[in-house]
């Protein structure tokens, strides 16, 4: 075609040269809200020394979408993705396509997120190894031209444990590699008890999450099916990392206080930062000064097995 | 349980006095953007004549969640619910909890949304009877605590005819009743040629689409199959009017201007404000003088069979 209309970003191939734009971008970083990528573009220039020419300061590259927003930092390109797969699905083909049109070589994709722990304390990391949805199956199920597609929902295993592997003794979270179930609906969905309507009672919800938690499953989420699925089709390294905000085990609802929610939500930002910041050959265990900004959790570093006592 | 978190809406029926702030509303609108939910906001102040204390603001209800945004004119609540099925799933729920902690009568749900036209050029408004997913199934299908749920996705029929009828002879679109197809995604969903992956051509494209309108679909979008489906299970009054943004038997790019689809995006805002002002027993054959804000369109009014001349 003569342009490529980049529509939900606000960018297009023959209205912007994508080439001298994006070509150096190296790391695709993407998560739920504009706020937290924000936060984290702002956090990673700080981390990987990126300096901004004098008189200027970060903008959302894509605010006129009014979708998603869009932060450039040198070579890592900062995204939100909104909440649940049509949304991040929308947004991986369109970055998938400026990634091609900026000629981009070789970008490895990150999410970074939050979600609930099966078995895990809030405040702590879950690397996906592979997602499966609410029928626990292990792809993504696409109608297409009427027909159901199926996509492997897989994730870069090296990736994952290259990212385990940067977790420190001193860090105020644990890091556990597994798989996520990820799901259309927040509340029926992923069993809850308190959404507008459940017909189904505590002791279901119970035998649900028990059955979830035997197959190897830590976390539920709403993104990771199609962040795997879309991924590994275009051939593209890939990891999801999440912090979770509750083990569904002894709960539904999230209240934990918003400052301490904050906090945990940088978790994987830290460790995304370190990976990134190890492949530019960055020194990554300087001790952080002005960016700390981890609260001790008191009840990190509870794995998965002995919090799951009650079920075995 | 003790408190109810809203934790999407950064509300909670603890911390707020739900009653006091929401117990009035009647009309509840929501739409994609939190930007044209706010336009939406200032219009339908304007339209109904609600004044706000002397030294105030709108203020976004919801800006501590940096999810949704939520506004609120006098007997009309607004929202922003994001892209795709689970973003707006999230709401629906919140929302139905909203009303039912509020304690509010029967109030009347409206989605204002964009969408592709199936026979229907650009710039004119689909209103929804009911929706169907991407295999032409007329029900949200969700996985529930490990099986399939099936719920009917029908909305109010008299609702729909009642905002039809509030079309006036110099509008500068055409208003049009029918099914709606809702998808997962909005490229290879929506059959579309120009995503990251296609692996199908023009000619079994225009087949589907061929399909879908011989099934008397109108248009096509990414919600109103939860919408439809959660208003209906809750017994919610509910309609979804969209605008079209293309004719997809035409083309798969969005390359209208943008100052063209912004103004395109007021006239569902322009037949809902009339439904509610009538409602609330105010006249709506004033010519519009601060906000009539329309642009003709030169090619409405293109009515769907004479579009589909072509495939008949």
């Amino acid at each position: 075609m003569e342009q490529d209309i980049l529509y939900h970003l606000a960018l297009g191939s023959g209205s912007h040269d994508l080439v001298e734009m994006f070509s150096e971008i190296r790391f695709v970083c993407m998560g739920g809200t504009p706020k937290r990528m924000e936060q984290f573009a702002n956090f990673i220039m700080d981390e990987i020394g990126y300096k901004l020419p004098a008189g200027t300061t970060l903008l959302d590259i894509s605010y006129r979408s009014y979708r998603y927003s869009m932060y450039k930092v040198g070579p890592v390109l900062c995204f939100s993705h909104g909440m649940g797969i049509p949304s991040v699905g929308i947004l991986l083909h369109e970055v998938i396509k400026l990634m091609y049109h900026a000629k981009c070589k070789d970008p490895i994709f990150f999410r970074l997120g939050t979600c609930g722990g099966i078995g895990i304390e809030g405040g702590n990391l879950v690397i996906s190894e592979s997602a499966v949805d609410g029928m626990l199956q292990p792809f993504l199920e696409l109608p297409v031209l009427g027909k159901l597609k199926r996509r492997p929902a897989i994730l870069d295993k090296q990736l994952a444990n290259d990212l385990k592997n940067l977790h420190m003794d001193d860090d105020p979270f644990s890091v556990s590699v597994g798989k996520t179930m990820c799901t259309y609906d927040f509340y029926e969905g992923q069993g809850r008890l308190d959404g507008a309507f459940c017909d189904y009672n505590e002791a279901d919800k119970l035998s649900f999450l028990k059955k979830v938690h035997d197959a190897n499953i830590l976390n539920m989420e709403m993104e990771s099916l199609c962040f795997a699925a879309l991924c590994y089709h275009a051939g593209i390294k890939a990891a999801v990392v999440c912090v979770t905000l509750l083990n569904r085990l002894h709960g539904d609802q999230v209240s934990t206080p918003k400052e301490t929610l904050n906090k945990w939500q940088e978790y994987p930002q830290i460790l995304v930062a370190r990976y990134i910041k190890k492949q530019l050959g960055l020194p990554i265990n300087i001790p952080q000064r002005e960016h700390p900004q981890v609260v001790k959790n008191p009840k990190h570093a509870q794995m998965v097995r002995q919090e799951s006592a009650s079920f075995e």
